[in-house]
């Protein structure tokens, strides 16, 4: 599977092609347009997402509610795009509009803007910041919508929420809940934490926070159970399957950090202390006596859930202005404002979750056959029944 | 450039194919020679590192002492492979001789052995434990002293060097030294602290661990200077520069997490607190106040120096046993030690620098012409005056 | 530069991504339907071209006519889909409907139909031909005309013509024609062929073999002015250009081989007669000769005119019909008609003209360096002057 | 599967490694040598391959003669390098014997070297040749003898001939022959034909052309047998298999074209007299009664052989020598002589064999879940049972 995502801000749609699902794939197009809504979500958004209503259109690689193998493309209005169709115009504009109107000349500090303006010789920073922007995940939101859809029909479930905003932690031991408990709450919170004792004190800080002008970040967890034993390989660097993951979560704007398990807190234990040794039944196969590895062993899924956590700084544009200086003056002022969210970690917390699930299903694309979905189920339940039965795996042939 | 790394821990050689290389650089063997020693050293290797002494042969794409542009080809002969000759022998061997001799049926937890056996259908795990075994990073080490050459010919120095090892984090505020001090005291310390003073108490730690049976993790910190601007782009999720870096660091042997410039603390700042502000004067061209997002915006080098951090798990084999099962009778037992440093940390900061240096490698070959060294040369200098000369960038065509 | 190409040929909407342009580029929309109308065209060709008239919309990108180095989408309509909704409908439809409904059970000999079929596990073969359709050539052709300006704005130009159709060869040396005059005659010719006397008898032929219910196949040949030298390489085997264009041509729907410059024929005389002698002068630089090799060499173009040809099937098609059998009844029937050009070489041309722009825009993309419009062609130009003066190159250090 | 070769012509090794193979496939190391034995035979060859006697060592990836899952590396001693030691040393040389001794400076028409100079800033071609040079398809045949052992096992048979040389075509209809005795006629053949009647007389021309200072092409055949059906795909341009075979053919050095089928001739016939109609019994399931489409309709195999023909043209080192021009003194010369095959045609079906091998053998590991060896062969077993057996593609579900 492979897939690009296009589309401006600001711009008229926002498009992805996903090229090499499988054929016969039961496609929910609603339960896609319900992860927009909640990635639209979320206490401390601003005034954006009220414009928007993100709703995927399908055009081609899906006829009668399944996949034809063939690819698939999702393309989203963008409502606020009517205000700015001259200045986002992809015909050239009379001289007089284009010279003045809205040009950027002022970077932003934590964007995109100066690097990509030097990068691209783009002298209207503008060109920078409407592909940089955020507004991009919403197309890794619906990718990973139909990842989670697939994922689902094979068994396996992703979930994810928030577990730490403004520095406030949720207190929860999430290991002693399931999954649709874990997902249930984080739905119901409006800041996406399972913890809803710590949700009123999250919110009174966000609410702190935005009347002095400044912003939140934040750490989420996504965590996978039901995945195949084996997906991901140690035989070369870039097949492990928690390198991959590392990739696609700092892909996420404004991620600057992941872990996998125990994460951070491995390099300060003893060995004794984070190795999940391992027991053997009839019933479960092999199996482990923890999880302090995330789920992973060698690069590669080893049956206890994939638990991976991404940290979000706090958006940078702020009401309380950064020093930047103009590309054209050089002389210095104070940033200006873009755009308004006092924290974006329970919209991350959905986005995680979207790319978790979409290289989870490349790997399982990647291990088992899937030109057709019916094929692709099959060899899911029969390496299951392979992989907890050791007589299987290891009679002489 | 693309590479692929191959060998096993006790076979003959481990070999390398770099493809893609500029023609025409130098290329100097010996400091490649010089980086393998580094990675066997550090106080708590075990035996292992004692009969081997890791040099390359080059066998193709170098002549005379620089790159021809075609292939280049590295073996390291692994010395202890006298002792395992028929063990890892390719031929086929006798049947007696196969049946028994070291076949490997308990699974080490933490480690790939199980997994692996299930996923390749492996019923001697030595199938699987020579591959996933660290030894790879031999390779991985190598191929980093060469992006480390190209690197420093283009004015670009990284280094490496522990922060925390078994819970005791260094004190010392690198960001007031110079690399060549920084990579000076690592060079000095046995267990590759720039903190001279926690370095006793790391070894005392690390002798105390080690009388126990025990195993020791922590963190490694790289730091990359005079980087180009713009490496990297935030036009695909795919091309972001720390979205790269954390699949390369997550994908070294026992790395559980990577963060960048303030990591996972921006998550528990306000953004007022974690932005690098921009100023200008007319040497540097625009450049920042602060780091503390390692130097990176926008999935993009921004001209401060790159910050990244990785945290290796203890290792997993321990003289004091784990609990596992022998797959053949199903029966538990406490894991063997296969091997037995105490902490292998030190060495893991010469590979983290070395995949840094290599991704970082990549990024500059992607973004500069390179069929010949002298042209990616020229181009990496012209662009730097370019990127702090705005006039260049903004002026009237 | 990558892209995917997306879209059934009844579905809504034919869609394209492309990753990867420089930034800055100027992009006229109007020569790109202008590509597309081309395609559309052509002596001989059925109703379905009727309905359409296919224009790209630009929907992300582009902005005030150039490219901003994020991916760019084009969308095509199919106006034929206003027909087709219910069938084509991405949302499932009443069983009654789908049930029934245009369910195609019997696979045309020499279409994808009943292998896509096996292949997919598709039950109706509408899922397979929708996609295999040469409606998808649509696309291609548009990303060939953004190509070509590229191209053209480097200083390369790409011409096809036909050369053969329905075994009727023309017989003018386009040698010694410049490229001007081969695309002006093409143009004017309904059969794209640069011969003006033959074009009445190719014409008599489409005619009597429509009337027969038959169809025609034929020859197409690209040529390609202007290239920088060195494009492509011999270092590894997948990066010779000559290989990508292979692919390129063979990848076009029906066409069923390839070849450079003297082609099939060079396996048939001496070596004397097929190698491009070189020379020298002041201005030129080195040249050659000769171009028995079509402006190839060792994988890389040397400065010669590329010179590629490509031969088309007759389309499978026919009111004559071929043997097939149902394959639910399994009973033998006589090939239905799906639709109905008599021959498709004429727009075979314009297909096999954009996808070797295509290839050779990615060969110098990736020479070059190309973040900016203007970097790519400095960079080009510098080297073409380095290229023809070997005091540049073989200079002292 | 992913594979690099490296390696100079006179340099000390030939190396690949070779990346995704299945674990646990049988791999027959003397059929490898065998394979790189053919390689070096061929009536009309010079003295170079009688100084090499091309061995593999294989030193990763393989043990007990199974495959272990992880890369698979090859080397072969080049034993002219004792000869070239100093020429072709890794390490710098002294000046004075770096600066004159055989440096090139006279660039062969037909070779790489005066397009390789200039793209690579070579000053001594030297640098272009040793690496361009057809010798690293010594390791090509390599990877395709691993690729063939494979297929094998699974029940695909590839065999190859030269159909046609010097001009010289074979007249036996191959296509009512087995494979069998396809291989065994071009075996026995010191031309590598299958025409017995023609091997004379190809003789007689060689030596003539021999003695004429002179050299030859040809054109070569592959068939490949019992494939599964639906290897490639329509659903990308870049996915079709013949494609993907076409580049792998043209890579192949002096490859000017390729066909597949009845090849450039269906461009001159009938759509009536190239399709191949669809039959349908019991036993065989859906099958053609002809295969003028050699084996390939919408991009995939469709279960009748696959044939692809490549064209090699004669070798350009003549003894009858080319004008050329000396890059440093810029006068005119008559091109040197490096090494003096009259043809090399034999040599280029057993290397297109090879390819072809490969390029099938990454279709099926792409199509079918391949960890390990057993598992591959397991699921080929079933999918020819389903493909031949219309009732389990269509049953209901």
């Amino acid at each position: 599977m492979r897939f690009i995502t296009a589309g401006e801000s600001h711009g008229p749609v926002l498009t992805t092609i996903i090229e090499g699902l499988p054929a016969g794939m039961p496609l929910n197009i609603n339960e896609i347009n319900e992860a927009l809504a909640k990635r639209q979500e979320g206490y401390g958004r601003g005034n954006r997402m009220k414009i928007e209503t993100d709703k995927v259109e399908v055009t081609s690689g899906v006829r009668h509610g399944k996949t034809l193998g063939s690819p698939v493309t999702f393309s989203v209005v963008n409502k606020d795009y009517k205000n700015w169709q001259s200045v986002m115009s992809a015909e050239p504009i009379e001289e007089e509009l284009s010279k003045k109107s809205r040009v950027v000349h002022r970077p932003r500090p934590g964007h995109a803007d100066l690097v990509g303006g030097i990068k691209y010789h783009h002298k209207d920073l503008r060109n920078v910041l409407e592909r940089s922007s955020a507004r991009e995940t919403t197309m890794r939101v619906a990718i990973g919508a139909v990842a989670s859809q697939l994922l689902s029909a094979l068994g396996v479930e992703v979930v994810a929420y928030v577990c730490e905003l403004g520095g406030i932690k949720g207190q929860v031991d999430v290991s002693e809940m399931s999954l649709a408990e874990i997902r249930d709450r984080a739905n119901q919170s409006p800041v996406k934490m399972v913890d809803a004792e710590k949700e009123q004190q999250v919110k009174d800080k966000i609410d702190e926070t935005k009347k002095a002008g400044n912003t939140l970040g934040g750490v989420v967890e996504v965590i996978a159970e039901g995945l195949p034993i084996g997906l991901g390989s140690y035989t070369q660097w870039d097949k492990k399957i928690d390198a991959r993951l590392a990739k696609a979560m700092v892909s996420i704007n404004a991620f600057k950090g992941v872990e996998f398990g125990d994460g951070f807190e491995v390099g300060r234990r003893y060995g004794s202390e984070v190795m999940d040794e391992i027991a053997y039944n009839a019933e479960l196969g092999f199996y482990r006596l923890s999880n302090h590895l995330g789920g992973i062993e060698g690069g590669m899924t080893n049956g206890m859930p994939v638990i991976v956590r991404g940290v979000k700084k706090p958006i940078p544009t702020l009401y309380r202005p950064l020093q930047s200086v103009d590309i054209y003056s050089k002389e210095e002022y104070q940033a200006s404002i873009e755009r308004s969210d006092t924290t974006a970690v329970p919209a991350a917390s959905i986005i995680a979750q979207a790319v978790v699930a979409t290289e989870l299903t490349q790997a399982i694309l990647e291990k088992f056959p899937n030109d057709s979905f019916d094929e692709l189920q099959q060899a899911v339940a029969n390496y299951r029944e392979y992989s907890k039965n050791p007589d299987m795996w290891l009679e002489e042939e």
